[in-house]
């Protein structure tokens, strides 16, 4: 297929004639798609199951259906200790979000200060490093604290190391959020470089900390998966051992929302962390860690369910990928990452056509993420970035879906480009990062 | 029994050896008993077993197993709100912690304000009403977040609302704890005309409210129980919609640690907390909550499921109240009052002696509610009040601990009148409030 850029007007005008009756097709079939957010499907959730027929009520002699144990059944933070590696006593299991211990902990250090800093809400200034594409419940964070966001282009081996050392030279900088694992949403999963990178920051604030949101850490599409470095077996070889706050959950293992979270920091951190929760808190929900602990009992078996989990999810993501390939491949007005885990596909098309694909999906009934979601305020600067979201739709659907964004992806960047030749304008070439990847 | 203050030296002297060779025969029996928390028994436990055999995920054709419904289940703000007599529209389900709610909305003030008042931590100072004797945790809240904490006298009706009205006066006065119905640790259930005053209240801060700790609104020990007004309904009567911030759990009703907590408040009040809850959370367990609609389905069965604990507690609280008539009635070193549920009974001894009395049980094994914790700042300024705890230990052990604690009442009454006596201060009489109240 010949390269959008080097069409000439009438070939423009005849594809898109072609495109827009395919889309009419579409729309006459009244979808209601919903790819906007990555929620687990219901044969995921029914791998878990069996998780409901646990009725013992003690583990180590403690009594689960009671109050105590701050931290956390000690069964439960041994196993989320083997599955990340690292020491049991660097984990304290909190509720069933992962957000919340992260929102709390920024609440903390808004009010409180981290170990013994100043409180953040005290300073004229506190800013975060936001890779983007990014999260954009982390950006919510930062938007409702009212904390400046600054943000830093990810590269195929996660976020531009020389730009953060640049930004961290300005004490007001306190913190970056990464998901260092199948980022949200492309996929990416941080190089050995970038983690070891990360270990050695020296920023200017000693209060900075990385939000290490690990929430794909098992979450692999395959067999192998992507290996992630340990950043805190890197952290103590630059004395860095406080830089680093780590959260994850079973929320998508077991039952989104209903499982197990845990925040994994430095004795420092956890003693400053404890402070609050045990104002906070008298515990957590035993009974449901005793349930998860119960239903995996070790490591090998929770990576065996979410490789079942991966037989459901795996085709589905082939579908997106297949249908990027098949309809977007060559045209010059997309890019995309072929992620070997994690719940997203990030696709980026022609700057300046994002919005309107939303406009033109969501009028054919198939939603998507919001359109700007993945950067900081909602502003996608080229607004380029599509968040896809294939883990909740049947496979039939989510096929349909995935057709007719290609479909609209097109004609959005028809429409510019046509829109670029009559205003004479001469044309500028996509010439964004390619991450073009085929099976 | 004569009363110790009216004794000669030698009759206490006489007195004093009897006690202390009956507390050397209890401290050979080497106890370690522990009376300090409210903590639900076994036994209490045990009838929420079935609450395990839920197998269902949805309900009203929500799925329960997947993100989503920050505001809880509607099933089961329904039931909440049945239970409590107010609109489910009024009602947010939490986590597993009615605290950990109360934590978040003070969090919040201090971090944001309340319903656009500025920021509590961008004041200069922040104060809170405390009903004394009162929650530990509740002060520790205060302390935790700064708040400076002024002590109201609780009356036999519930706080002293002319003290209340006079200090609400201060602008700096931006809340009140109270446990309206069978207060921590009192027992006392607010009386009507208190209900009534406290909805009517006119604090000079707008952002003044009543965190109304509702922890026992279903604790009956008998099966009248107390009736607590609503205050719901009396704060529309007072244009007073958004005084009060109810909260209320199902911890002492299930499982403890383990249970469904929820926020009860006016429209706008629940506005403003969700601001802060979107972004905190996603949704929280809604198959806890699912499995807690089904094990009850109506407020009738809550009701007989709580007559089953009122079965195990109420010869747990007879016993400690039988001693306490039999050992102590009629001496003038104590008084008490029996309440009609909850989770405790509080004892104010001779002035100055509670600390005395702490050490002598805990040196007899028996670990009693850390002496101060029932005031602000752990510092009770009589020195005089006991919490006793009597829902967790077998009834068995129970009974020698009370039996220990009235010989250290005595002991610790008697060393203080000889210690009068030996400085030849003329004894001031033991004058404090009494609600004797006998079987």
């Amino acid at each position: 297929m010949k390269a959008f850029t080097k069409m000439n007007k009438d070939e423009l005008l005849t594809l898109k004639k072609s495109l827009e009756q395919r889309y009419q097709e579409f729309k006459a079939l009244d979808l209601k798609l919903d790819m906007s957010r990555g929620k687990p499907c219901g044969e995921q959730l029914d791998l878990s199951m069996s998780i409901l027929d646990m009725k013992e009520c003690t583990i180590d002699n403690i009594e689960c259906r009671n109050y105590g144990g701050l931290e956390g059944l000690p069964s439960i933070r041994r196993l989320f200790a083997q599955l990340l590696e690292v020491d049991e006593n660097n984990v304290i299991i909190g509720g069933t979000s992962s957000l919340t211990l992260m929102y709390d902990y920024i609440a903390q250090a808004m009010l409180f200060g981290i170990c013994g800093n100043k409180p953040w809400s005290k300073l004229e200034k506190v800013k975060f490093l936001c890779p983007v594409p990014g999260y954009d419940r982390h950006f919510a964070f930062c938007e409702h604290f009212g904390i400046e966001m600054i943000n830093v282009p990810m590269t195929d081996n996660g976020p531009n190391i020389k730009v953060i050392n640049e930004l961290i030279k300005d004490d007001s900088v306190k913190g970056m959020f990464c998901v260092p694992k199948y980022s949200n949403p492309q996929g990416i999963t941080y190089s050995d470089e970038t983690v070891k990178a990360l270990a050695a920051l020296n920023p200017a604030a000693k209060d900075f900390r990385i939000i290490y949101d690990n929430a794909y850490c098992v979450h692999d599409l395959d067999k192998q998966g992507d290996k992630l470095l340990n950043i805190f077996d890197e952290l103590p070889k630059n004395n860095n051992e406080d830089l680093v706050i780590m959260v994850a959950s079973t929320s998508k293992i077991t039952f989104a929302g209903s499982g197990v979270s845990c925040i994994i920091a430095s004795g420092n951190n956890l003693d400053d962390i404890k402070k609050r929760l045990k104002i906070q808190s008298i515990s957590q929900d035993k009974m449901n860690q005793l349930r998860h602990f119960k239903f995996f009992e070790n490591v090998e078996n929770i990576k065996a369910h979410m490789q079942k989990q991966a037989v459901i999810l795996k085709p589905k993501f082939d579908c997106v990928i297949n249908y990027l390939n098949n309809e977007l491949a060559n045209k010059e007005i997309a890019s995309w990452y072929v992620p070997h885990g994690g719940y997203f596909i990030s696709l980026d098309i022609m700057p300046g056509c994002a919005k309107r694909v939303g406009q033109l999906c969501e009028e054919a009934g198939v939603v998507l993420t919001t359109i700007g979601a993945t950067f900081p305020y909602g502003k996608d600067p080229q607004d380029s970035n599509i968040r896809i979201a294939p883990s909740y739709p049947p496979i039939d659907e989510l096929s349909k879906a995935a057709n007719l964004l290609c479909i609209c992806v097109q004609i959005a960047a028809i429409e510019k480009l046509l829109n670029l030749k009559n205003n004479l304008i001469s044309i500028v070439f996509f010439t964004n990062y390619y991450y073009l990847s085929f099976f």
